[in-house]
């Protein structure tokens, strides 16, 4: 058994522990307030270089942020769940995430490694078929649960920071680790917001990864993830003018037929030579009472495609629509993108050198090097900004025994991943020449 | 002064008490309870002959429901309020409303006056300007307000029906006289379950009037609508399947986009040759959410017409567009009418009746013959079900000096009007040969 | 029998062979060649001061023109039918019509007359049941026919022509009398032209009117139409981009499908609370193959008002609808206005005088003073000029037993009216002060 | 060089005389009159076994008919051409094509090969660049013309069964060869019919092939197509009924307005999770005068699929649409199938066989195994019809320079792709066993 092996043995209780922890607290996007506090604390006992708050989120880039009423009980929430109030106050109204840096003093490559923190908007399956409930870590908020892993990505990224500590401590660190703990990813929100910072400027090597999905077997991996759909999720608003419809129908600026008719013109779009087209209008809601012209109408919808060209197309033909919609009816529109994702390409290299630091990690027993993503997620804007300043970028899945699909209320997956991973990360930043034994 | 001056002269004061403590505990439409149990004591106090609940409203016809909360919550005011709870429990669930009948020993005609009672959802502004704030009478419901003067209406059915009673006392009443107190008429949805059932059948007579609208000033009469706008309010709801829009969009049954044609088609029905026809589609609400096929849409929307062939041709026309949406996209559709109203008609002989009557109220110091409606009144609905069986009807206007427009939240009247009313009430009875002096 | 009786009675006989003339000989809208020549040798010969060509008729002003080759066939037919070529060298492509003049050396007023003078593009009825067939004298141009009486136009104000010339030199006439023979008014597209260059400058009084409509009996008159439709008909192209539909349909830019989605929006404009408001898309073309995205559209409108608020307004919402429809499809839109009329208004003073005159005319049995016309005609741009600079104007309805409906292909009238119109013209010049007997 | 090189050789000449006699005498689809009386005479003289008429085309399966007056036109042309009148009276009105067949005394397998010869409804280009032009054998007919190169397949098939003869009468032919000459292959039209007869009922093997397209260089082979499009051509007719629309819009029943909707409901159909899906609405004609509501509205379109489960969801989902567009608007529809094809699917086991047959064919330089066809087929439908009954199925492509784009009006192809395709066939035939030499 190797150092790093056993510098995760150790750890093993304790990345239990974690994931349990910030299961029973799970907090939807933007609103991880209590998590951003607990992963602070954590760090800052590690004595990590820390950034969070302002520093490490562009304010105008934030897309799909909460209602003010939702900030103002998920502080509510993190302060009767015991968080720091003064830490609260810095990263409340949707400032959270938190980047810890550990440098050593020797040269080496920088290497950032990217985790996401948010939970699902549902509630949690109650039955004691679920483990959560019957082991006693099941969500005690109301309105979220980590449905989708992300818990175990924050236990894997705390662990993992505390065993590169102790690599540091004994010297055998070189070059800079960046841990960056990222919010909202659940809609493919939060990563814009990071990705236009500096944070990721001095980067060599970027790597993340996913519990399940496409790797749902305890002991398997899939080293790369080669191609994914692009997305944008778009909310839409429409303003006209009410009137009564009877006395004087003239008088109104209808936003219910004029987004009716935007709807009929959108599904006409998806047509497309060079690849697969998606858009779907998820939810339209149009108008106050039967007997007045509507005044308003709002959409959320979102576009994917298979390539740059698909998405770029079908965004500028959406824009279309709705410019020609204003002059039809009068109306006024307003289009905020709420979500974002560009295609995760991990690169060839880096791809190698996980799949040659997979066969050193003893719990793999089975390697997949590279394969596609059907959905979309945001670490690809992040993947992108390093990849264009000549860095490689890499993103891969955790294999492990699923309970229940991904985002299902009663999700849940097998811990011994925990361990795995902080395993795979240790001999993947060895490869890379960020650990010397 | 005549007799019937003398008798009105001495309920002046009541008049206005009773419209205020209405006014002060409005209940939206079938939630009147609070307003009905206080009109069956009333009436019971004066021994008329009641019937309510089930015996005046068919069960099947009554139009635009509230939901199961509602009624619930109405339940618990009313009882809060103090109503008797024997009685809220047989009118509970949307059998709110009285019918009340006075016969003399001597023949005479059978007359029927109906006064409506709900009130409006809509909270009642709550400045000092607003005489029902400062006099102490204002709305202590939040979600609803008499703002439509219906509190009138109940103050001149009670306040007359006292009347009826002495003048029977004193041996002065002939035929029959039936007060008809119809729950529900904003949104034109209560008088279709009256008009059902047998309380009308014998009637030769029908009187019914409303305070303002076409008659903003005190002293002026209108002595019979001659027409109105036929109308139908119809909720439509569409059930489709859900399915993952990125996926597999081809297994959802899309509801949303199902509506949008519906809608795009529907605008498309309102040119008619033989007069005025208007269609609204005041409220969608579609799909879930942003990624899934939408499973459902719910449509509010309404129909009016000059005319009895013009709103047929759009009723029928609004059927075929969902009949055939149900085949386009493979969806269901539920079509409700929850409101309706056909055109006010006054008889001629019965204006010309008013017409001399009101030239006996000293009060009432500009008379105008007849004029049109441009809004839609469900007492319609029970007009032509006298007239059918050949009897006449006719609707009136009682002119009062309106602070603000109906429905405004600051809508108060002259309450002037309230004696006047019952006045001409008398008068108009003694004409038809109800009263013999 | 008074003078203008002999007069008329002499030319009873001639007005019948006119009539029979262009009966024969119909030529549809801007294409009334053979009718201009023949119109001008006519009253040339009664030594008429004569206009036509760019003379009466704003170039750019003309709505509604035929193709070029349409202008090439109807030049042959008329050379073939014998029309001076000269005279046809200057009316050719689109500037038919007349306007004369006769002044007499006394004062008095400016009055103007207007005949139109086009027929309809159709077949006539060739049955023996017709009598144009019967008696030799139905169309010989298979595209056109007079089925709109618009050939007994141009025989009474040829006739009347007559009369006017025989007073003038009896020394009975003052002022001015301007006989103006319009062409194209089906489809409401000549008078524009007309209207927009200074014939109507100095007119005091303006008279026309139509065979048969609303007066079917002979013997019958309609001394003034107070009301009509305002329309405006309008073409619109589309252009857009081909492209393969199944290799690269995103390269296409959709005519057709911005043209369905404009004319779904178009259906929904009509509803408005001043008045009937009327909209029709009577015809649409796109595409040319199977396989293509298609590049073209031709759309062939109409909107109908009951006032010019409503005309206004729909023209305007139409035009929104088009400027939208370019942004959203990427398309490039044309459209043309090709006829157009506001509502008939006939001035009550000149409605008196033809009631006053057509006392005086025998054969007038039957007198209706005013009524509404359903249909649209554009003697209301002309009557609209002479009204807007000070002037009276008058159109009336000369009624005559009908065989079939105007636009028949075995419409046929009574030729009686011609000389009753031309007396009720007579007299009413010298009510206005033109004949001075 | 080998004796099948040798008898080749002899027809070098004659094969290009061949294609540009078809090439100057184009007809379209259904209308290959003089076409298949010549390919008869041919194959007559050759002794061939022949049929043609109704016994080789199933009478109800033809799709995408022509005119009665397109029918009647034809049969003129093809006349004056020097058609003989008794054979052309058997096949006119649609039943075009012939099969030929040769049988050898000596057992051996039945391999049918198909040729199909129909031209496209264009004018060829006309300049002097165009070598048909040049060398005098360009289009006689204006409104058609052999730009897809089915005058070489006509060619090559004829030309190939000289040579078959040849070698019968060497007696080195065995088993049975069947020559299918199909007609209306543009718009996927003709193969249904034939397909639905017995002519291939015994076929062990078949081979068909085309010239250009994805190999548009000489001297190069496609041996074997494994996939194309599904598609299906579609012509709807919607009758409503026409009604005035200022006096009457009611009483129309708006076949425009219908057409509208369900193209714009159509255009929504395309997202489909397992694969490729396109539709096209190329064409779209309603209506006839703008002041009528239209009564009648035609639509051409087509459905594209990448699988059979695409193309079945898409043809389900656009009848779907069309059923409900009746109820919606009151309106008749008629769906008429004009064309289809399903996915050419070339066996594996002769695609092997074409490619070693090609290494014995001299001018063949450069060998693909197999290609994707981007477009649609319907020799997919012979094919299917073969390789269900449990023979073998392949189609090819002939390499050729190409001057322009096929269905351009200045294709051309190199000639000498008309030999080497003789030459691969008989190759072929030799592997497939009915050539023993």
């Amino acid at each position: 058994m190797n150092l790093l092996n056993k510098i995760v043995n150790t750890k093993k209780e304790e990345l239990i522990n974690l994931r349990r922890k910030f299961h029973k607290h799970p907090e939807r996007g933007w609103l991880e307030l209590y998590t951003t506090v607990e992963i602070i604390k954590y760090l800052d006992n590690l004595a990590y270089d820390l950034k969070y708050g302002k520093q490490i989120l562009k304010e105008s880039s934030r897309q799909g942020l909460p209602t003010d009423s939702e900030f103002k009980e998920a502080s509510k929430r993190a302060y009767k769940w015991g968080a720091d109030p003064e830490l609260l106050d810095e990263i409340k109204d949707g400032y959270t995430g938190v980047v810890a840096t550990i440098k050593s003093n020797k040269p080496g490559p920088t290497t950032a490694l990217r985790f996401d923190i948010d939970a699902i908007g549902a509630r949690e399956d109650c039955s004691d078929k679920h483990r959560p409930m019957r082991e006693n870590f099941s969500s005690i908020n109301p309105h979220a649960v980590h449905s989708c892993g992300h818990d175990g990505h924050i236990a894997i990224g705390l662990g993992l920071a505390k065993c590169v500590k102790e690599l540091f401590v004994q010297n055998k660190l070189r070059g800079k680790v960046i841990f960056i703990f990222q919010p909202a990813e659940e809609g493919v929100r939060g990563a814009r917001a990071m990705a236009d910072t500096d944070i990721l400027e001095t980067v060599d090597y970027f790597l993340s990864g996913h519990i399940g999905f496409k790797s749902d077997t305890t002991g398997q991996i899939i080293c790369g993830i080669t191609n994914s759909l692009y997305t944008k999720k778009l909310d839409i608003s429409i303003q006209g003018k009410s009137s009564h419809a009877g006395a004087a129908p003239q008088e109104g600026q209808n936003a219910l037929l004029a987004a009716v008719n935007a709807v009929s013109a959108l599904y006409s779009l998806t047509q497309h030579g060079s690849g697969m087209s998606r858009l779907n209008v998820g939810r339209l809601k149009a108008g106050t009472y039967r007997n007045l012209v509507p005044e308003n109408a709002e959409i959320e919808m979102e576009i994917r495609g298979e390539n740059d060209e698909v998405i770029s197309y079908l965004f500028k033909k959406v824009k279309d629509v709705f410019k020609g919609i204003e002059d039809m009816f009068n109306v006024s529109v307003k289009m905020e993108i709420v979500g974002e994702a560009s295609a995760v390409k991990s690169d060839q290299k880096l791809i190698d050198i996980v799949k040659g630091s997979a066969k050193n990690v003893k719990d793999i027993k089975h390697i997949i090097k590279e394969d596609r993503l059907g959905g979309s997620e945001d670490v690809s804007l992040l993947m992108e900004k390093v990849q264009n300043q000549g860095g490689q970028a890499c993103y891969l899945m955790f294999g492990s025994d699923i309970k229940a699909g991904h985002h299902s209320s009663n999700f849940d997956f097998d811990e011994k991943v925990l361990s795995t991973a902080v395993q795979l990360y240790l001999e993947s930043l060895k490869s890379l020449g960020n650990i010397n034994l």
